[in-house]
Order: C-alpha cells, then structure tokens, then sequence
C-alpha cells in the first residue's frame, strides 16, 4: 500500500533501506568520478539522518480537527507521529535530500491522512477550508520539484496520501481503457493490469515510487514515452475533486466540446484539486520486449538517427542518446564482475570498434527498446537498424540493452552514496525540436559547467536525448560537482540552477519536460507560458480553490 | 484571399455560385429520397434570397470608430455594405440557411474588417473594448454552430476576417513543422505547404471554405483525422491576441509546465481571443493515396474491424464506415452515367455480392485510405484486408474509394437543393469508446428518427463511423425529413436537436467531437462538462476579456 512504513523506508532518501547502490562489483566508477571531480570520495561530508536527530514542533491541528478526520478516514488514517510527518513533509530533489542530512525539516506537515474514498476527501477539503488548514495531496513523494511541501503561511498542513485508493476499478477489454484510481503505485496499477492481460506503458525512473495521481498532476513521462505516450497522451478522462466541486470529464477518445478541461487539471500539480481516478487508454502486454545496444560516432548523428525513426513513422518503444560525457559515464558504471571470458569478448569488441573509428570515450551510446507483438518488434527492428546503419551506428547487440534495462533504476541509489560524500549531483530536463536540439544542449550543457565550475571545481555534466516525438526530443541532463563548503551547499545548488533555467529559456527549450513545476520552476512559469496565461491559471486557481488551501505556494510564480 | 466576393458567393449557403449538386447524372437519388421522405422534391419551398431582398438596419459604429479602423488597417481593409455585412453575420447551419431563405438576418454584424498584422487586431481589441463593440473573429464562416453570429446587447458588433493573415511564414524542414497565419483558408495553406514537399493533412468536409484558425478554435477534424490526428493533435505552439495581452505559447514538442494553456486556447471559440498564428506539425506530402471500398455485412461486424485495426497499430489515413441507411443512400447517391459495359460491370459485381450474402441495400459500406510511402502503404493495405476478410469484409477494390474521393465535398451542395425543396436536412455528430459505440449509435438514431416522424413524417437517417481512434470513434449522423410548415421550420428543427443531444448526453457521448460549440451546443455545456469546468471557463473569459468584448454568448450556457 504505502510506500512509508518505518524501518523499511529510507525517508531520507530514495527507495527502501535493503536496496542501496552496488558500488563493489563496478571497479571503474570510483576512479572515473575521482578523476572526473578530482576530489578523494572516501570520507562523509554526511551521515544518514535518523529519526532521533530530527526536531519538530508540535503539530498545529487543533485536537478537535484531528478528531473530525479521524472520525472521516477511520483512527488508522491520521496520523502526526514524526516519522510520517517528516516523510511526507519533502520530496526527493538534492535540495530535499541535502537538507534531511542536515537533519532541517523547515516546514513540516502537521498531519498525514489516507483518505480510502472521494467522499472522505470532499470532506476533507470542507474542512480545511473551514480551518484555514492547506492540503497537499500526495501520491508516492518522489517530486524533484518541490511539489510536496508545504508553503505559505496557512493554520496548518494536512498532507493527503493517496496511498489506499490504489485500486483499478474497471478493464474494458474492448475500448482497450481502465479505470484507474489515483493513488495506485506504479507496480500496484501495473500488477492488477498485468493479471488482466494489459499495461498501461508508464515507467518513469520513479516507477516504484510514484502513483497514476503524482503522474498526472505533473505531466510525467515514463522511459517507453517515445512508444506509449506521455502520460498527457494515456489520458481519456480524469475526476478532480476541488474545494468547489468535483470536476469529471467525459469518458470519450476526443471532443471538441470547448477548451480541454481534462488538459487543465493534467499538470494542476495539486494546487487546484486533487485528482482521485482517471480513464487511462491501456495496451495488451507486449509479446517481446527487445533492448540493444548501439554506438555512433558522435551525438549528432545519433540524433539524426533518432530523427529519422520518427519522421519515417518506425517508433521505437524507448530510444535514449547520451552524450559523450554520458557514454564514458555509462562505461564506467557498468558491471565488472563475471567470468574471464566475458571481460575478454569485451575487451575484443572494444579493439574491433576502436579499428572502425568507434570509442567508448568519445561516442555517443544508444539504447533501442521495441516492446509489441513478434511481427511489429521484427519489422521495427529490421528497419530501424538498416536507418541506424545508413547514419554511421554500429549495431552492438542485446547485451548492453539488456544491460540498461536491468540497471535502469539504480543510478537514484548511486546519488545517495555521491551526497554522503560531499557530491552536488541532480538532474534536470527540457525539450526542443529538433532544429534547435543541438544549439539548445550546447547552451544548456555550457551554462551548467560554467556554474558548477565557478570557484576553479571540476565538473562532469553529462546528457542524453530521450522522450522523442516527430517533432524534436527532450534533453536530459545529470551533473556532478565537488560540493561547496558548509552553508553554502544550498546557495551553490541554486547558481547552477538559476544559470541552466536561464540558459533553457533564452535558447528555446521549456523549463520542465517531465518533471513537473512546484516551487523549483515556478519562478520561471511566467517566462514559461506569458502574463496573460499567469492570470488566467489564477483564475482558474481562484474559481476552483478561492481559499487558496490546496498546495499553495506551488505551480505560478510567487 | 477572401471566400467572400459578391456575385462569386452562395452568401446564403454552401460554397460558389459556379458549384452546385449534379442531380443530372445521378438517376437513382431523387426517387429514392421521394420514396423515403414520401414527398414530391419538384416544388420550390423557398428560392435563392438575392442581395435586395434583404432589409438591413444601418450599421450603429460612429464614423470615428470607422475612420479609426480604417486608419488602423487601411481603408480597402473595412467594409459597411450589404454583402459583406450579411455574408459575415451568420454561418452555415440548417437553421442560418433556412433563415437566410426567409430573408431573416436578425442579428447583423455592423462591419467587417480585415487586419493585415497582429499589431493591428491588438489596436482593434483596445477600441472595441473602450467603445463596448464585440469582436467576432471570423476565418472561413462554415460554422454550423452559430459561431459566427452577433448575440448579446453589445454597442456594435464587428466581424474580424482573417483572411488577409494567410501566410505560412516557416516551414521548418528539420523538425517538420510550419508556422502557419490563421486566416489561411485549406487550399491556401496546403499550397503553400506542398510548394515546400509537405502537407497539413487537416481535409474537413469545410476545407475550401474554412481556416486553420477556425478548425483551431473549434477543436476541428479533418477527413483523415485517423491517420493524421486531429486538429488539437497537430498543434505545437499557437499565439492568441486577448484584450488583456497575447498568449504566446512555448515552441517545444511537450512540457510539464502545469495545465496546458495552449489546449486551453484550442477550442476557445473566439471567445477569449483572436488565434494569430500557430506552430503546426506537418508531414511530406504522401507518395501514395490509396483509397479502397468494402462491404461488410453488417455495421458491427465493420465496426469491430475498425477497432481492430487501430488496437493492432495498423492505422489507416482514413476509414468511414457506413451503417445500413447511409449504405443504400451512398448507393443511391452514385453517379450512373458513363458507359454501358461500366454499368454491366457493377450490375455483375452485384449479383456476385449477393449470391455471397451481401447487399447495398442492407449492408454497411467501408471507405478504407491509406496515405504515405509505397512501402507503408503496401504494409498497411496487406495487414488491413487481411483483418477485414476475417471479420467478413468483401473487397471491393480501388473504384468505390476513388468514387467517395472525387465525390466527398458534394453532398453539401446537395443540402442547398433539398432545402429549396421543403427537406429538413442536417447533420450531427458525436464519439464515445469502443465498448458503448453501437449503443450510443443506437440510442441517438432512435431519438433524431422519433424527433423527425412527429406527426407522423416519414424520415431518413444515415449514420457513419469514422475519425477512429484506438479506444473508440466518432459517429456522424446525417437526417432529412420533410420540413414542417410555414413558420414552424426552426421549431421543428429544435426539437430533433434537443432530441439528439439529450440522448448523447445520457448515453455516454460527448456533445460534439468536432463541430464545436457556437450557440447551438452552448446550453450542454454544463452537462458536458460540469459546474465548476464552466466556472473555471467563465474565470478564465474574465481574466482575458473582462469587458466580454470577444465574441459573446458563444461557448458557455447562458
């Protein structure tokens, strides 16, 4: 159900205590990042935090509120001890991450309530506007951007965990749709698909730890968007429950019934309702899930390899291009363990790429994932390769598709062992057409070194092209530094930040491509979108949530 | 440029003076509509209106807002007289024809202008609002929700015509897209589209006569919409110039920067706004235009081949299937001059079709298109038959296709004659999922019929399944019936309407997927999409258009 439970979370960090990054069968990724940072990474700048150390006020829900919602959601769905409050009061950016190690919880939650149905929530809601109280719905926590703390100056903070209205409600075989409720987990929704012989094709890094409600609120895309759809495009119908209503739109495939509601509350990040269930389109289980491998002599012909797929219609189910930088780093990071002559059939393969001009440390590495029935996956995969050929890629095989497939998830736990050890590492993203793709990852990728390098450190910024369209891709970036001294992580943290968005919105790209707005972005939505279009999403906010209680602080710029 | 040119222009009806409805070669059609209308179809009801016959007030803008607009955008660019006033006052519905016929224009606009640049609909906007004048923005006029039309009690009302924004102004070869003006008209965009080895795709059955800032603004649907999506698919950035500013959104294939304001200004209507331009996806243009018949022996059977289709990822350009009524009126409707050994032919194929178990008479009849590659074309056609001939489908090879091609903007010009003639004659549409399809398509058909053969009127309704999507389609009815009397027309027309909307909106439909709002649809709004939707839209009118200078009482229920 919940992914919080005490002594089995890492509430301070990504994921559950038993998994954690496997750093002694990868020999490479020490020296690479030492190399790279030059910097030592042997000694805590951080320990794990641990509940003890962490000091919160009292909550400031009076007793009889509390009581009103434990009457509402059942004694066992309120809860105010420290560590629901202090797991549900951040997300997981570095910005979070960094100030749980630095035991500050600054603005905690004062309660956290599962609702178990949408009339508890209606009520819920009443409530909090009754009390001057904020509500901030929360699905699985993993906002980058801030999206689940509170802010602003209300009488109190309720944290709604979505956690049990995880249910599928409905599979209509035929329209090939499933009714969905919001806070399913990404294996929850997937697992009760899956028996039904369908899924719904929605894997973000965050999969295990992000719900169909989180997904939808912040226009997530999951890895196989290229094949599946961003979450925007799986999306029939949704019902929002708002402090003046619900809003529920038709279950129809297209309308042309006004303006789309259905687009307004998708991206609402909570601060106008709370989405409780949505009509999702859903595709059988693929017959064949087919990951490789291929490298390409430099970025831009990788691009244009991954552009010429779209605009010849041959989607592949997931395509990713990193970098240089990135390319090295994947090589670095990869698995050194296992028998002799595998590492020698490596070793072999390196020196037959290097005699055809190929490099690990200087090309640009690709994984192609076709998923779908035999026949498609066998026509996909002959025409794609022949396009890839046609550009210069070398075809390396399943292996290290295989490979990506498999390790996809871990790099999150790797960045919990680099910040111990004193490591600014994040991420962040946009996208661009196609035209402008190569202009706009120089800017982006120069902007970030130079700030991450201010003061003579190393860096390592390293990006891929990912989350492609017909029509241009997104850019994905990841980034290492030595971090600043002591009270000054955060304020370093900020310049890179500050000099990637400017750069993001001087050359054309948008500020977020999946990861949503909260409050990390805000301040850049009204370059984003306009003055007039601020005014008109205040309106909205005003005509939906005059009280301003749902998630306030978030989503529009302060 | 403009449609609009006197002595050029059916102003009171469909298209050009030099196009009509070619009943000559068609032998079949009239006594198969005497016979299913039981009346004659020789008498003219109503004649063509002519230019003198209509009586119109004086227009009520002072000559210094004249002189102000024709400073603003030339005086060529500013028309007051009769043509121009009544071609621009109303669209082209059943109930605008039926009053233009009676020579009824109750609601003109007092003129029409024609802005050469966005800086000058700014302006516009600004002396519209201080001198309490609305502003209709008009593209091609083919509006047939009333779109077009004056209502509220507004100082004077001013149609804004487009057409001299008609320009592409970049087609970007790379990523495949075109900034596009939207006052270009079909022909004029494609041709300029094409010129550069593209096209929009985007073929209404209003195509010559209408724009893409209309088809934006109404959420339109082209004739291949299933291969090319629909117009809100196309769509990447737009600009939409409102009294308080101008929308301007980013240029970037997707974001997950909050609500989508761009899918907040498709379908808008002209009711917050003025769409200026917009960043539209295009594709070369195709090598192939494949366009086949089949028939199927019943609509389900045709319906379940289309799902198939689209759930199997083998998505045609086009796909049109016609339920038993429309079959026998399409057969009805066919050209029958030409050669005797032609007509011997289809006589032959006929009996072949018959001795197999199908007929025209009871059948549903598919119009199948495949556009693109040869080697596209050749994948889809094989795998598409092949789906088809399983579920009972009978090939009928290309000349069916090619027929329904050449022929597929003539039936409105068909409407022009059967009005003259006293036949109510309309059409509306709907969508819903796979699974409630033949239920709906059911339920509606029943309520027009009923609707129609009140007091004891004969009727004809036809239906077609097109505009397909993987979780369902859209439906399209088509219905006639003798008019009722004297001054009852409009009456009579609005009960079948209310009619065939109460049953879409009970049974799981949208209230329409692609002709729009305008006033017709307005008061199903609420139930369309719900009380706080609506009050979220009024929010949103208000924050852009505070004096309700836009195109007032359109979208929204009164």
């Amino acid at each position: 159900m919940s992914d919080y439970v005490e002594g089995r979370t890492r509430w301070w960090g990504w994921g559950n205590l038993d998994q954690r990054f496997d750093v002694e069968n990868r020999e490479n990724i020490m020296p690479f990042m030492r190399e790279s940072l030059g910097m030592p990474l042997n000694r805590d700048r951080f320990t794990d935090p641990s509940l003890e150390e962490i000091e919160l006020p009292e909550p400031r829900l009076h007793e009889e509120v509390l009581e009103a919602l434990r009457r509402l959601c059942g004694p066992g769905n309120v809860a105010t001890d420290k560590f629901q409050r202090v797991s549900h009061s951040m997300g997981k950016s570095y910005r979070d991450l960094l100030r749980f190690r630095q035991r500050r919880i600054e603005r905690p939650v004062d309660a956290v309530v599962w609702p178990r149905e949408e009339r508890e929530i209606v009520e819920i809601l009443r409530l909090a506007e009754q009390e001057n109280l904020a509500v901030i719905p929360f699905g699985g926590g993993s906002s980058v951007t801030g999206g689940v703390e509170p802010m602003g100056d209300k009488a109190g903070y309720i944290s709604l965990d979505m956690a049990r209205m995880n249910r599928v409600l409905r599979v209509d075989a035929t329209s090939q749709t499933a009714l969905i409720q919001a806070g399913a987990l990404g294996p929850e929704l997937e697992e009760q698909l899956n028996a039904q012989g369908f899924t719904l094709g929605h894997f973000p890094e965050s999969f295990d730890h992000s719900t169909l409600g989180g997904w939808l609120a912040t226009r997530a895309s999951g890895r196989q968007s290229t094949g599946y759809g961003d979450i925007e495009d799986m999306v029939l119908a949704l019902r929002m429950v708002t402090p003046r209503g619900v809003v529920d739109t038709r279950k129809v495939p297209s309308s042309a019934a006004g303006p789309s509601i259905l687009q307004l509350c998708v991206g609402s990040e909570g601060y106008m309702g709370v989405i409780t269930e949505a009509l999702m389109r859903i595709r059988p289980v693929p017959e064949v899930l087919d990951y490789r491998g291929l490298i390409f002599r430099n970025f831009a012909a990788g691009v244009s390899a991954i552009r010429e797929m779209m605009q010849q219609n041959l989607i592949p189910t997931c395509v990713r291009l990193s970098d240089r930088t990135e390319t090295a780093l994947a090589q670095a990071f990869r698995s050194t363990t296992g028998p002799v002559w595998k590492k020698k059939g490596e070793e072999a393969v390196l020196r037959l790429l290097a005699r055809r001009g190929y490099s690990f440390d200087d090309g640009a590495f690709m994984v192609l994932g076709l998923e779908g029935t035999e026949d498609e996956v066998d026509y996909l995969r002959a025409n794609i390769l022949r396009l890839c050929r046609r550009l210069g890629g070398f075809h390396l095989g399943t292996s290290p598709g295989r490979q990506w497939y498999k390790s996809r998830h871990e790099t999150a736990y790797f960045r919990e062992q680099l910040i111990n050890w004193g490591v600014l590492v994040d991420t962040l993203e946009t996208a661009t057409t196609w035209d402008n793709l190569l202009h706009l990852y120089g800017e982006v990728r120069r902007a970030i070194r130079e700030a991450l390098e201010e003061g003579g450190n190393r860096s390592l910024v390293a990006c891929h092209v990912s989350h492609a369209y017909r029509e241009g891709a997104s850019l994905y970036y990841t980034f290492f530094a030595p971090m600043a001294g002591e009270g000054e992580e955060e304020a370093q943290w900020e310049r890179v930040k500050r000099a990637a968005s400017e750069a993001i919105m001087e050359h054309g790209g948008t500020i977020s491509h999946h990861h949503g707005v909260g409050y990390e972005h805000a301040p850049w939505m009204r370059e984003e979108v306009g003055e007039v279009s601020i005014r008109a999403l205040q309106a909205v906010k005003k005509a939906m949530d005059p009280a301003d209680i749902m998630n306030p602080g978030k989503l529009l710029p302060p």
